[in-house]
């Protein structure tokens, strides 16, 4: 089912479209529609039939009713700040739009049971805000916090920074309201840490990137925030050392390692170039970059004793060449700040093209070793920049066009140096997509990753859900 | 598709089926199936026209294959150890048991990505040994660990004592080898910690009690091995001082709080009398008890000196009358034996009817308080002894029968006191199943506890990967 096999709405639905939400939440004017059919990077632009702003769960049933009846695409977006297209609708101009942006209620908050309630257009930095000002942590945390939705978290089970010790969008989650296909509302809004009571609807869901359902709102789980907290910057020597000092790090420090970036000097040399306000942490230069970060809900834990402990081993076996502790809280931005800016400013530095992959945390230097050394082969000169989740063995293999080349003609090499990149984490039993998700980007790509087996009972499910194909056609499968 | 859809399979089918794992690992003989035909505590016994014990995936696909295009029912069978009948063929003698336990292979361990691939038939305290001598931490741990199988454990998404910290099955699990009805089989194995290329099949299939597939390896998390434990049993004056105190702890020690179950003084007099090696810790006694662990992965964390901070605060509070700190694992081991006692003592006490609801953590002092009012009105004299893994709001609520009543007459009672139960365990936004699942015992009661949309998408789910309906038919749905 793609979105070619699905026609443009009538007058007559799309009439009884903008009745269910009213006038004026409804944009049938093209020009008022850019917003939600352009992308943030202006990748990819659609077009639409109509784009609709539901104000409550019972309208995205209604919409996903006549929808279905009338065999209407439906392409369901939050904060539009996804890097694969899914939310952006086709070019044919037949599709609709479903905003969820005006869904933001925070429905409940239990502070004994350490969840709260929200609905789905919620901004993430707001649910943040609101679980702090409870004394609580939400801790998924990723660059686009102060734009992007739950219900567009949840949809493709976001990662970020905070995933090594919390895990992703899904491990936070413990219950979701779901609108189908036909209309029909799932209320699976507990609250449960517990609950062997059938099929586990809620993780199929996640990341399913609104092709089985529109999810509506969500329990999310709370956690103690830090009382303390380390953050540790660490010059390597080279790549493997990433490796061994992350083992030592893991296993003393367990779940009080929070974080562990791993940076090459290439991309810190971008960031200083380019980024303002920034300095090297270090006096010299070093191969490779480690950002760690300790912490832990009480005081007195001794993770500042615990951080020294961990750098001044890692310098006798080798693995650090020089470090820094962060001594204040602006040390601290300072420090995440080099990490933060290291996506943006490749774009100072010409055309970049972009992997989002992961690999068995064992197999990341192996991976980067391999695809640096393809990359030579197939474009001299081109500059790679590996940054990202070590800890997840999560790297976003970002390539920087060689200095003096056409930057067109570099990203000319984008697909083809993709597939060699992917084939290289495939091989290594990764993933093409580790938190960026498939959408439209990699659609084609997931047919070539999955065994055919895999994609063949995904499309059951489909079916089973949608058997329409009114629900983001042509997006992940 | 229930299991009386499906007739006795022909002599023909039996002997292509026996052919697959060779006559010295099929049992056609009655007497000799026996073991696998029956329930452990004696709930049930089934028929079977078969016992196959295959030795390979292959082996197990080429079953199903057989079993699909021949109309078989197959009941698939780890360590026999599930309390709720999903093991166990329904009395037809038409079913086929596929037990599991010569898939016993360790296939893989890797220290640095902190993974174990290992096959269905492995017992859980064999797996949790192998990490302990890679000197890793395989954190699941049940009552039935000695003899259960990993397959089952995930079949199930099994929780028990650990669950607080580390998460059930589920969480523990990376990557899964299924063999599907038709006989495919999805090769799932992947070790990563991040991967959004796709629909959550793993989770699918975890907790689907053998419905929707067989699994038959597993990838599974592996943490470091706390370095520092702190166990500590403590009595407290009254229920909601359970959840203050629980509050306390989880706030301050976070995920450092590996434990927190609840004992009521009924159940500690169980074990006194019926446990061999028993005393009390605390010199007089109180109405509830709290047993709770704090344990770390670093030597100098500091638990020590915050355990005996959280009980002075909890007896500051007003919510510990007395605690204790063990000291010595010998001191240990003798608090957590009482909490493992609780369950298998109750039969010295006549019939008990069981439960093993969860609600919201915060909810559990409520629905305790409503559920023995509701005992003592139906049952006048029934000892409800309420136990289980508070923090995860999950209570093993059994009831012992009035010393004087007779048994029968007690037990006669089980389904209608059971159905008052669950509906204040779903008033309170709960489950009627929290770990042990559904299989043949709550099947029924699942049409009632569940939206029937819910029902509807599960069964459609089930008719995607299973349309012939031969997986462990009648269980679950």
């Amino acid at each position: 089912m793609t979105q070619e096999s699905l026609k443009r709405p009538s007058d007559a639905t799309l009439d009884a479209l903008v009745r269910i939400v009213g006038e004026d939440h409804a944009i049938r004017d093209p020009g008022a529609m850019t917003p939600y059919l352009v992308e943030w990077r202006d990748r990819y632009f659609g077009k639409a039939a109509l784009v609709l702003k539901p104000g409550s769960t019972a309208e995205v049933a209604a919409i996903l009713k006549r929808a279905n009846e009338t065999r209407t695409a439906i392409v369901p977006q939050g904060g539009n700040t996804g890097l694969v297209g899914g939310q952006i609708p086709f070019e044919s101009g037949h599709e609709v739009v479903v905003n969820l942006s005006r869904l933001t209620h925070v429905r409940n908050i239990d502070l004994e049971g350490n969840t709260i309630t929200v609905e789905a257009g919620l901004v993430l930095a707001d649910a943040q805000a609101v679980a702090a000002s409870a004394g609580r942590l939400f801790p998924l945390s990723l660059a686009s916090e102060g734009s992007c939705q739950i219900g567009g978290v949840l949809a493709t089970n976001a990662g970020g920074t905070a995933v090594l010790a919390y895990g992703s969008a899904r491990d936070l989650t413990l219950g979701l309201e779901v609108a189908l296909a036909d209309g029909g509302v799932w209320n699976g809004l507990k609250g449960l840490r517990k609950d062997n009571s059938g099929y586990d609807l809620k993780d199929l869901f996640i990341g399913s990137e609104g092709t089985l359902g529109i999810i509506t709102a969500a329990v999310l789980r709370l956690l103690p925030r830090p009382a303390e907290t380390v953050t540790a910057f660490a010059g390597l020597c080279h790549l493997d050392a990433a490796a061994a000092f992350f083992s030592r790090a893991s296993e003393q420090a367990g779940r009080e390692l929070t974080a562990f970036e791993l940076m090459p000097r290439r991309g810190l040399d971008f960031v200083l170039k380019h980024g303002t306000d920034t300095r090297d942490p270090l006096t010299s230069p070093h191969a490779w970059y480690a950002l760690l970060e300790l912490s832990s809900p009480r005081e007195g834990s001794g993770i500042a004793r615990l951080a020294e402990t961990l750098l001044s081993e890692g310098v006798e076996a080798g693995e650090i060449e020089d470090a820094v502790i962060a001594a204040s809280l602006a040390q601290e931005r300072e420090l995440w700040r080099l990490r933060e800016l290291m996506s943006e400013v490749q774009k100072h530095e010409g055309g970049s093209i972009k992997h989002d992959v992961a690999v068995p945390v064992a197999r990341v230097p192996e991976f980067i070793g391999r695809a640096n050394q393809l990359v030579e082969l197939m474009i001299p000169g081109a500059r790679p920049v590996p940054f990202g989740h070590f800890g997840d063995g999560n790297i976003h293999y970002n390539v920087s066009q060689p200095p003096s080349m056409d930057s067109a003609v570099f990203l000319a090499n984008w697909e083809t140096l993709n597939a060699a990149v992917h084939e290289i984490a495939l091989d290594l039993g990764g993933s093409i997509s580790a938190e960026h998700g498939i959408g439209r980007l990699k659609r084609d790509l997931l047919r070539q990753a999955k065994q055919p087996l895999e994609l063949e009972v995904m499309r059951k499910i489909k079916r089973a859900f949608d058997p329409n194909g009114i629900l983001n056609p042509g997006k992940l499968l």
